[in-house]
């Protein structure tokens, strides 16, 4: 059930309204719009009575919920939500760039990415310092040293830092300092892990399964959200199918699906999708030109000598052009609305 | 193996070397770029031998092919080939987009889809006679009355016709009405079919499989190839995946690496790629950034009542939404090259 | 519609329904049961009446069929169809072999391999003389000389012969000279030669195509049946997914579900569908277990020269063990149902 | 790299190299076989240096290890690893069956099971006290209290006990209540429960993921095992396809692959794996003639009434014929090497 306030419902009108939630032993889940606010409830087992709040001051209407989604769904909230960090944000008219290395592997290294992806005009920064690797004998990240670099790209160069977590305690760390939680796509169903993410002050960049339908995405969205984290962001990093000339095949059609039932933003990761460098930068332009709110790539300023992933990071220079490339794209649809 | 011609070698030259190929039993392709011709040899059983070429007047080398492809190679021709048809072509500077409804339905309806295709600017009219169907009790085509009515579409419109056959006595048919004969995906391997269509006058448009490898696809071009038709259009139209949210997946990650490795042209559609009508629009603009050389597009003026496929058609005006939206991308990429 | 007749009707009585059917303009479908006959209907555009048929003599009831099938259903035939070739079957309570090299290569290499499957007691003696190649420039096999090959081997040792055709005219070369044909897995939905198919007096093994869901596949045995060929024999070889330890991935729940929608038997391919000849025999093991009527194996007197998919084929000994395993599994689930 | 033993090596020889390798800062892993013990290393940056140890008493040879693999590998051990659980066994000659409710539900519902389970002969019972759930808003399980239950099984009926835990806490009440820990297929690749779980004195039975190549699946066992915990059970549980008559696509060939490459033995879940009723039974039956070393199976007195996953588990009477048949199929190829 999803409780509707008119347009001209007060703060104080809300609030009674969430208490009424409450008083039941529900959660409730206020989202503000443009327009109008409206309240998600979950912690319901059984459907809840609407009586309770239809005569309540401010609200319009209660609607009842027949989806698998209470909160990452239009009904709820019909304006995309913008998530803000800083100065910097993610979802609204600008195109946001998350670029940096695989893995932080060393002061210099990191430093030396940084500063050009500083100069490309970004505005966020990513780099592992917990990264999961398939084989238990390969390089695990630089841990909590690894992001105390991290926090001196913020520093130094004013990036947003975006950095993954793979369990609780890393995610107690990486709110210690970085600027937005990733989760990886091997624990987008880590529910303990999601739960844990819920409960951060930072928004959440939750990556999509390997092989994850869109539904078990969105719930997985879902999770976070209802532990009271509205700042979710979604990422398209391709999924696993037959084909082997890319690492992973990426589902640009993921984009308007979402635009149609979730007003989350979306990004996509073509370095991940593709696993190939010489796909990352056409398949970023097709991300931009499908209506993705921003990209995530991977740059490195010697990808032969790369600890992790190599092969698919683009030098300094090819980001660069990656940069100028999508801008153009993003550009000449401006005027019109690129989710159509 | 293949004959690399002398950038001034002459056309008696580039002969003379046709007949010394032939001599041995074998087949020549000669294939003349911008800068030189080179000659591709098939019909071997056993490895070439060189020394019967290297001396002969006009030749520059001969090149060992270690990969599985000889036609369809950059090693063979180094520019990418521009398929013409009349005054229109796909594979240059312009976008190439091939528009009509799924199947001809009825004269009327052809005509008033003919008419908004021509409208928008577009070269090409599709339409099918001879339908796939997966149920031998769904529609299946009009057949040669259909063709008729497409005939009167080119006549009329001037715009170029691109339909499938699905056998041999449909090729003898296209070969009478069509400008480029469609395979479709369902026929990516039947070879008979490949192999009349590589004896055929017209270019050929040569749908990926549903579970193609890019290795499958390229070596059923080469099929056509083998039998003398250079004019081959490849054709990405997504492959079968897990996801349910769209009817295939789009993958275009295909339109690099066809790219890297051919000199054949590559059409994207997003109608069948999708089968969603919300998607078409978006996946279009990500085929054209990704570099694709065109679209093909099913627009219907009553998707409401389509014989086939009318859940992924797009009425007119989103048609004319569409062409507006990639041509904005394609001429924002133009400067620079759009396969990066 | 199907028109179910009474457990007493006569000859004269279901004669006179297809009659009546056939004025109507429709075809009539009578596959007889041992406890009753009924008769499919093909050929109506829109729903057929009723009140034709309830009234003639013989007619127990009309049914109307609401799902896609028609003929392969068992709504039309409750037991499974038992198809016999000569005095061997398949479908019946013996488990059909079907051995063989993958192609002919040779009349000293076929009839080596033939005196051992002979030994073996299998019934049925698979090889190709027409190989579909992903390459062109692959062995294509003998041909027609390959066909003459095979009918030596039914000759000298009373071996049915099951080979491929891949298109109209190599049904006609098949019909002269072998006892089943088989349509492989990338024609699976070439409809024109289901369609030839289906006015064969040959049974057709239909194998599963790579990417086919069970629906699709049924479909193409409807497209058989509604030519009015029912001798269908479904094999399941593997399907394409993203493993990579295994060539294929061999389905083996498509065998219940077959069995809970269909009458039409089922064998398994283990040699195409694993691809690897550590494989085969353990999942040869399985299809039985599973309620497979039969198997289709590849076995080569010398796997290391042979032309074709060597690396799948078994050596004549380890083919030999393999028979006697599965039919140890067969012997014991004999005295129960085999399909659940 | 692995130090092999001699033949006759004496404990305090073995010891003494677990020591010498522990000197250089490693792990030392001894396996010991019935022919020889050998000793893996991990925690190597660079490869170790052979002429530590070839001089040692006792020592056979050393090997270097090209694979991704160390700890899992025939290599290694030579002989499959049999995991006792008190007096009940996976991978020795007997066919384990491990059988229950997905989730537990009630003190009552779960006795009742399990007094059909141990009646069927089976050793080890299965249930659920916490459950991934794809949806927040779906039951989670009974906790600790469902553990309780479990617990109450065991000393009941005398059946081990194997149930999921979904993080680190999960396993300290694991290991408090159960008898076997469950790692589940969306946790194959949650590295930190990985890890947590080798540091467990409980055998371990690891899901394949759901997109899992055989390699991702084996190298998560290898996580575990590289802790010190060598008991583990891997569980093919059927992997995400385009298929749709089916939930998940059983991959019967990952048996046949698991055996000629590790020691580890490996059961199947045609419950999940199929994940509908009536494919249950044939492919248990399909599973054991492959070679399984054992089968999970969901059954429920009431599945109509079930809290989670009702629609695949087998009703008591179900459950019994099922067992009836695999272990017929068990005895048929007893004499005989299941895995060939």
């Amino acid at each position: 059930m999803l409780v509707v306030m008119k347009k001209n419902a007060t703060d104080e009108q809300v609030i009674a309204v969430v208490r009424a939630i409450e008083k039941l032993g529900y959660k409730a889940h206020p989202l503000p719009g443009t327009m109008r606010t409206a309240i998600g409830i979950t912690g319901n087992r059984d459907a809840v009575d609407a009586t309770h709040f239809e005569t309540l001051p401010g609200v319009a209407e209660t609607v009842r919920v027949s989806k698998p989604y209470k909160l990452i769904t239009l009904d709820l909230k019909t304006e995309k939500t913008v998530v803000r960090v800083g100065d910097a944000a993610i979802g609204g008219d600008e195109l946001a760039i998350i670029a940096g290395p695989c893995a932080v592997e060393s002061r210099e290294q990191t430093l030396t990415i940084a500063a050009a992806v500083r100069k490309s005009g970004a505005r966020f920064f990513r780099g592992g310092a917990f990264k999961p690797r398939t084989s238990p004998y390969a390089f695990q990240g630089l841990g909590e040293s690894g992001l105390q670099i991290l926090a001196e790209v913020r520093e130094t160069f004013g990036l947003m830092i975006v950095t993954e977590a793979m369990d609780e305690t890393g995610v107690d760390l990486v709110e210690r300092y970085g600027d937005i939680l990733q989760i990886g796509a091997r624990n987008m169903q880590n529910f303990t892990l999601l739960r844990r993410a819920g409960r951060s002050a930072l928004p959440v960049l939750l990556k999509r399964g390997l092989s994850a339908t869109l539904e078990e995405w969105l719930l997985a969205a879902e999770y976070v959200m209802a532990e009271g984290n509205y700042n979710v962001i979604l990422c398209e990093r391709g999924v696993r199918t037959f084909a082997q000339h890319t690492r992973n095949t990426l589902d640009l059609a993921a984009i308007p699906e979402v635009r149609r039932l979730s007003h989350l933003p979306v990004v996509v990761d073509p370095s991940h999708g593709t696993g190939r460098k010489h796909m990352v930068t056409p398949l970023a332009r097709a991300s931009v030109a499908a209506g993705a709110d921003g990209l995530i790539i991977e740059v490195h300023d010697q990808p032969e000598h790369a600890l992790c992933d190599g092969v698919q990071a683009l030098r300094l220079e090819q980001y660069e052009e990656l940069v100028h490339q999508v801008h153009a794209i993003h550009e000449a649809l401006a005027p019109r609305s690129v989710s159509s």
